[in-house]
């Protein structure tokens, strides 16, 4: 993603080929560790936000039992953060949702230093409407 | 998405073709209504989830002012639902992560009712991995 991506006045971002909301990556990762602990799991996750500078304005770790999965979210000002692991398969699917100025692939970094280099991503820019984009 | 799909111990499903985690809808509301209220958006995405018989863990949602967006996150027991909203656009970015038996779809005929008709979806099954498949 371009860095000269410009902010509107109602939180859509113009990265100078669209106007959308914001860019929303799935991430799965593979041959993944440190998965059961909720409250580890948060803290990298939070790391990770902070590393992309979002603000957090909420998050629920919960766990499924000890040595079992957890799901959780950090709800950001600039969308969400969601985790949910399957450590019997050494599985985790992450979702990076991120608008104005904060770029989500920053989040990478902290997420395959806690987890796995192994990563699975797509990206999608959420409310992209081509009508927006005329008569740029 | 087939109803004869099988969930494996370890709660990855098989839905006869593939071995995966869960499915995964982006949904982009266009043209939508009932963007403002927090307190009304999460009972509408409580009884969506309702609808798919998924299991509610933890709700937050966030007003960023009076007239303004909604960002909120309900955490299941199969997954989760988000919604971030932009009332001046008449756009919400919905995303619904479920695993199990539970069918993602089966949220959006109240997501329609609530928010608007014109949906944009794109729907990803997670933690698909060919190896898993293997020798089936």
């Amino acid at each position: 993603m371009p860095d000269s991506k410009t902010v509107l006045p109602d939180y859509f971002v113009d990265d100078g080929s669209d106007i959308f909301a914001g860019t929303h990556l799935l991430v799965d990762v593979w041959d993944a560790r440190n998965l059961t602990n909720p409250e580890a799991i948060e803290k990298s996750l939070v790391r990770a936000a902070e590393d992309a500078r979002a603000t957090v304005l909420n998050g629920h770790f919960h766990s499924f039992g000890s040595g079992l999965g957890v799901s959780g979210v950090l709800l950001l000002a600039e969308s969400h953060i969601s985790i949910h692991t399957w450590p019997e398969r050494r599985f985790a699917s992450i979702d990076v949702f991120m608008c104005g100025k904060c770029n989500p692939y920053d989040t990478l970094p902290e997420i395959k230093k806690i987890f796995s280099n192994n990563l699975t991503i797509s990206a999608s820019k959420r409310g992209l409407n081509p009508a927006f984009s005329e008569g740029k």
